[in-house]
């Protein structure tokens, strides 16, 4: 019942001299995501956007910028070596390349190690690390660049658990309920949703209004469940805090914040504890940061019979 | 500068039937450990216990018990296969093996489910995980057994700061100075010890007093830095925590304790939160518990450029 949730993302924008994205066929998307092993499931467009919901994930594309997520044992550099061999290296204004430590790294196809070196085959660019080893540690590669990243932020869940976690593990699932459950329609009304549920279990919803999107990926596999909730949001304009929100509905054990350009104040989140934190001014126009955060009492640990 | 400070530990204990492990020749432990890359450097004995200092940690050998630690990329079934080959399993009263999750795991020679298939095709038992795949985990197994395990604990540091840690890591240290700034000959003045200074880095020691023991390796390199200390001793009968005065001085980020039918109390440990707590029940006989701080303050973290 393993699933490898924790994902792989790539946001890569194009300057003025580009073709426009959305103008690729979406045959160009297919054979793109077919070498990373992944599949459009659905679509959902508006006037500035088209968000896919994939086999595994996501894949944003606006005109000047896309976002491909990729989750499970898909080789996302494949993908984007392919876009950029399409599209030429001088149409690209940046490209950042973020990965998170897997629960399972050695089932993967490439090590974050051998992603950068052929991303650098294409691309001068800085690679870090942030986090421990022996902890949550996030992977991130940085084209040089000279232009501003959107700003985005990214909440990962891990361990969830009470009522709508049980329901996320039940035979009898709906995607409509879990949409209901998520209290996305209520909380984001100006939106659009268009989701997906998998066999036997696993959610994905893509949502987005203008050029503003959440993307939410849920694994509730029980002794590896991860949730992750991807947004541009500008948390600013809201009279609630959309992550507190969701934590409070999916109740995980730990949880991490990564942002580009984006800090998310964390006063109405569930009783926590933050545990370490990072800032990272990557050049003088971008800036990382990362939070990780558990619950705040001890978590009583169940041993796994192998 | 990676090493894979994080260890697998064997304790094996045989019956009353069985030659006293300590009559087996010099060559044989040599030849033992060999086949898990593994070399002798160091014997300290007395009337009760034979300690050796290893290239990748420490041999203990008692008459009816035998505690085996190795570090690094060792192959430590290998060695422990030999040694039931050689006395035969029919003299084997108990069999307990624990692996802790590694840095880098994909650089191990193996996985602790092949080690487990391989210890089964000798002796049944039970195997566990106890943690999150995602964060400090602990592997266990434990051969059917009918008497109760010695009662024994370890304290697992990470990322050690402070004024021994940057002593460690640099160029001119001695044994000496590093065993007079561990404390031990003030702490534990009945024990007799045994250390080696490894370049270009890294320290281990071992004590030993009637039949109790004490054992610390240290791995203080910079970004994976790890220090294990193992003993029998029983904390009731001192009036301080030597876990809590070595917590003290080698100050690291987060640590966890282990306990096989032993509880240490963490009143006088630095200050801290309990991040999660497991007590699970082996058998009738046997109790195992494990419990993972962290320090009380946030840590901030430093990127790390690849």
């Amino acid at each position: 019942m393993f699933f490898e949730g924790s994902e792989k993302k790539i946001e890569l924008q194009v300057n003025c001299s580009a073709v426009s994205l959305r103008s690729l066929p979406l045959n160009f998307w297919q054979q793109t995501l077919s070498l990373a092993g992944a599949e459009i499931l659905s679509q959902l467009s508006n006037q500035a956007c088209d968000a896919y919901v994939l086999s595994e994930s996501s894949l944003l594309v606006w005109e000047r910028k896309l976002l491909l997520i990729t989750c499970g044992n898909t080789r996302l550099i494949d993908a984007v070596n392919h876009v950029i061999e399409q599209i030429g290296t001088e149409v690209i204004s940046s490209l950042s390349y973020q990965r998170k430590s897997e629960f399972l790294s050695h089932l993967q196809a490439s090590r974050f190690e051998d992603d950068v070196a052929r991303l650098r085959a294409q691309l001068p660019g800085t690679a870090y690390r942030v986090g421990h080893l022996d902890n949550h540690h996030h992977y991130l590669f940085c084209s040089e660049q000279f232009v501003q990243s959107d700003a985005s932020t990214c909440l990962l869940m891990y361990h969830i658990k009470g009522e709508l976690a049980e329901y996320l593990r039940c035979n009898n699932q709906s995607s409509d309920e879990i949409r209901k459950r998520l209290q996305l329609e209520r909380l984001l009304p100006e939106f659009d949703f268009d989701d997906y549920l998998f066999e036997p279990c696993g959610y994905s919803v893509n949502g987005i209004f203008e050029d503003k999107f959440l993307t939410i990926h849920i694994t509730p596999q029980e002794h590896s469940s991860y949730v992750s909730i991807e947004t541009n949001l500008n948390f600013l304009q809201y009279s609630f805090n959309i992550f507190a929100e969701l934590l409070k509905i999916l109740n995980p054990s730990s949880w991490d914040i990564i942002g580009m350009n984006m800090q998310v104040n964390n006063n109405d989140f569930p009783c926590h504890r933050r545990i370490a934190n990072c800032d990272l001014q990557l050049n003088p126009l971008n800036e990382f940061n990362y939070n990780h955060y558990t619950q705040a009492d001890s978590e009583t640990l169940f041993a796994e019979v192998l």
